[in-house]
């Protein structure tokens, strides 16, 4: 006895945009999904793409991402090209009629992000946007502690941001500054975690990592103060290196207590001899890390298209991170507490080439 | 431009008997192994098997597991019918040519345990056996650890082993007892972690969490301490009852120090109230807690399938815990120290009807 | 065969002014170290002076601190009588030649501590100022790890300082307000364990766990960015509430890695049941978290006068952090950066009545 | 306005024989207790009583222990002297009827044992044993867990006790061997935590330290599995090495959870480099480890005097513990289990010179 199996599952046909480190990391998580077809994939540089296509078994190949957006087998795209593509990525598929899925930032440029926007709004296609750390079981658990009011009312925030080593400087020249290209990630976990957004904030930021990192007109150390819309203060740091690794932790203080999150581990072992009690390094970086937040973040965008939901990380939750980080580094600059509605929507990373 | 991909790799066909719980853990498993040919799935409860289909794609769905042997384009199977079927199925699949994964036990006559591994032996065919707490990465931390002299030269073990509820007591009378069922996992963890062989057991059980275990003629908390062939000690304790959940934990003690490892969590989130510093319970059962280790498992016995490596849980990996079941249900009833040389191979467990 | 031993260690009498609460705690690390002889207690309230006496074998009994300077067998004085007095019992007993340990603050007023610092000097007397946390065996890692290199080149530093519980509104209202009466605690926490002065300020502050304290002008959370002279960043909250108790950490992150400090705990139980994994609440207050901080405060203020070494906690510690709650003050009234030499030498607690 | 303050609380005389290591920890415990008065000090090493009376300021000095009973000011006597001197310290003192702290063993002959408890008994004076760890917080909260209910029904125990390092071969060779020497005070901890008598022992040991400790006649590594009179079973390890320090712990697991503590440590700092997260190793031995349950169990001493209480450790707490590592050894030699009862009570250590 036997019968041949006939599913018959809504398959989602999905083309990646961009398959360098983090397109390659989507494109397995996708393979992973339940009821995805992984239809394309394009990079400018053709070979990242056909080595991706043989990796994950993905049946067309490009280089020009334009032409993906006329397939009528893909139904959401994954962007995770260079930045300063991914506007006119969203503007194009936007009016394709694909969903889309965008790696951070939309772009530092105000008037862009509202392009794109705009045209995202106007075509009435879904749109996400690649703050992975929302979808990590520990932030979660601190967006949980506080929304559910098991911390009661919340008083104070505290959140560490470092990464293992600074990286090179020809990134750091073109990555915005650490206040665009690392703390609009802590930005966010602030707003999501606090759930309320921050009004002010005062910055200070320092170069002790690396004196390369300051000659390309860069800080590697700062520290932001913040206040909510709902009176609640905080503190973000962020750094460039920690020599042990990825460090991403946040605590919430309120009326009833605390939670606070701290790393993951490759394993639980504690070693003792006669110099330490010990244990391994935590997980490397932000692949390793947010591996399964990665994971999540895919099968949740798989199913905002199969049951047209409600992306849960919208466009805004895309710009507003990027308005402050024009406050911190306005902030740094004039020695003074900036208000978030004092940056005029005009502001452009390319009006501030040096910090 | 456009290309059609054509990967050439080398793909295994697998077939899955049993489609029980621990049957869908490894097909979902097998789903995102590359390579993997998910070929057929059997089941004695047919709807099972259909279900398994439907979830994971399988093209083909039988109620006989002698069926899927028929089948050129299988190459190895994955064995997870009830545990008294293993030896026959060992047998025949062998007999097939087929390479096989095997969940445990192989039986708990050691008769037939025999006869199975002589099965394997005569054919030549690779055998793997569902000892998959070695694939997780506290387990082999400890391993490492004792491995590469990190802890020095070994003196002591001990190993927790605790589930979070009992079993009903329809499975309790049908699972060989608290020894067969439980410890035979930590025996194994007991022999991987040390490197030696355990030469002596002496037990002590008790009938505390339920009397209706008891009533059904097990133990459902047991304490054994071994001796190993390097002169080392330890103790394994068992338990079928941890109300916060499932709890694996060893500890070895050596020259130049210990390791030892603790449960995985969910998250890493610490609550502090007004009453305790608290954390969310441990993953509960081995469903969460190995779903790592369940992976690894499956690509491991692809790839000694594709590469025709040797495997790392060897039959013989399989039967000597199953002595050591025998040797501690005699040193309990005894009450003395039993030489694991003193059970005669031709030891039943239907010699042992009840504890 | 017997003797009589006749132990001939310079004694170093001691007389403790202010019998509340820290003046009890003292009296009891002083009848512990050797080599002391508690010669008087003062009290305006004479029952509190006479319930030391009773409690702690204390010989002398006096309403009037005044008093205790007369006496020739007092070499030390511990002055514990409330803050508005400090300055003056300073100057009487440095005039008097008495070796003096002060708790903080010496004053609010910087032209008053210049008064008593002066007189000090003049005087040639031994003066050690209160800021136990420096004598905690926590704190006092971090500072080694800075110190001795272990972490590298320091880049940022954090401290949170939380309170069970807010003092009585009475208390609040002649405390100097939360920069004065808790931060500078932390303040020079900050200086002591990165081993670098404090050279610039911004503050933000609120009032969210009683409207009482807002009403009474004072905030009852705070966070302070900080800058060093050796460009070193980092960030201090206090928080007048903390539901789970005491608490008390710091981390510093240099170039090769980072050091933090937790609480102390009353045991080291870790409780498991069917709901979370947990311990009991830190050690309460600073009464607990401290005692043997206290203990080697005073061990180390006998020792000074025995040995007339150089205290450890200068006048100028007492100072500093001053300074640092005036420049905290006005940065968060005048939402911007302030840097310390901008506080005027003649700042007063009476010119900010109210913040 | 000054007065005299006049004491008249009541004085409790002590004399301390013996002043070794573990004399001076008391003698220092005893100064800081309200209400002691130390009286005098004796010991066969004249230059340690001169030594321990200077430092602790005790007018009297003596060689013979048995001096200090003809003393009318001495109320109780702190007995730290070798072990083989108890038993006959305890009958004299107690015909002196002079209340006694005897430090463990009282003996290792159970006959000698008795005689010294008979003479105890028929005097009518107050008895403490010195197991200090029933005054550590941490075996306190273990206990308070079972006796609460905290844990539900106990089910299972597991103890870890582990020395930093062996002692010197001259101090194996009369210290009675581990099960006497290290595994007594474990036994009390099994009992004291559980609060039910162990009725059965099975051991097994090893010598894998040190050969020496062998070439002695001793082992250095044990495991014991006990069982109670409440059925719950347990394991107890023993180790005479641990590189790491002093280990001490304990685990209880019930029908509702367990609890387990952990080592105490000089500080909480951790430290993260580029190597490992680590921290600072434990308090190394039981002088630091204790001290604080030093303190409390000399506190306790002097308030059964000053009160006429119960003592919390009686002599059959002594005696116990004897029998069980009698036990142990009989277990280890005829690798069989043995019950509590089969030890006769003329049991004695001489007649097992070797194990």
């Amino acid at each position: 006895m036997s019968r041949e199996n006939n599913n018959t599952k809504h398959q989602v046909g999905i083309a990646v945009i961009g398959a360098g480190r983090i397109g390659l990391v989507h494109c397995e998580a996708l393979t992973r999904v339940p009821g995805v077809q992984l239809v394309a994939v394009a990079d400018f540089i053709y070979e990242a793409a056909t080595t991706a296509a043989e990796k994950f078994h993905i049946p067309l190949v490009f280089q020009d991402w334009k032409e993906v957006l006329k397939l009528p087998q893909v139904h959401g795209i994954v962007v995770c090209s260079p930045s300063d593509t991914h506007a006119d990525i969203i503007v194009a598929a936007s009016r394709a009629g694909k969903h889309i899925f965008c790696e951070k930032p939309i772009d530092y440029d105000l008037k862009r992000i509202d392009l794109a926007l705009t045209a995202v709004e106007r075509a009435g296609i879904l749109f996400q946007l690649g703050f992975q750390r929302r979808f990590d079981a520990n932030f979660r658990r601190v967006r949980e502690a506080v929304k559910s009011g098991e911390v009661g009312t919340p008083y104070m925030l505290h959140i560490v941001s470092r990464d293992p080593a600074p990286p090179p400087i020809s990134y750091i020249k073109q990555s915005g500054g650490l206040f665009f290209d690392m703390m609009t990630h802590d930005f966010d976990m602030a707003r999501f975690c606090m759930g309320s957004e921050i009004v002010e904030v005062t910055s200070l930021g320092a170069n002790l990592v690396d004196p390369a990192i300051g000659e390309a007109g860069d800080i590697d150390c700062a520290v932001v103060s913040v206040k909510f819309a709902n009176d609640c203060i905080g503190t973000i740091e962020c750094c460039r290196k920690a020599a042990y690794g990825y460090d991403q932790r946040i605590e919430i203080l309120g009326s009833n207590g605390s939670v606070n999150i701290g790393n993951n581990f490759p394993n639980t072992a504690i070693i003792s001899n006669s110099q330490t009690i010990h244990r391994d390094l935590p997980l490397n970086f932000f692949m390793d890390r947010y591996k399964e937040a990665y994971a999540r973040e895919m099968e949740t965008f798989v199913d905002i298209i199969q049951n047209h939901k409600t992306p849960p990380v919208s466009g805004l939750d895309g710009r507003i991170p990027v308005v402050l980080a024009y406050a911190a580094l306005q902030s740094m600059k004039e020695k003074r507490t900036v208000r978030v509605d004092e940056i005029d929507s005009t502001a452009s990373v390319l009006a501030h080439p040096k910090m």
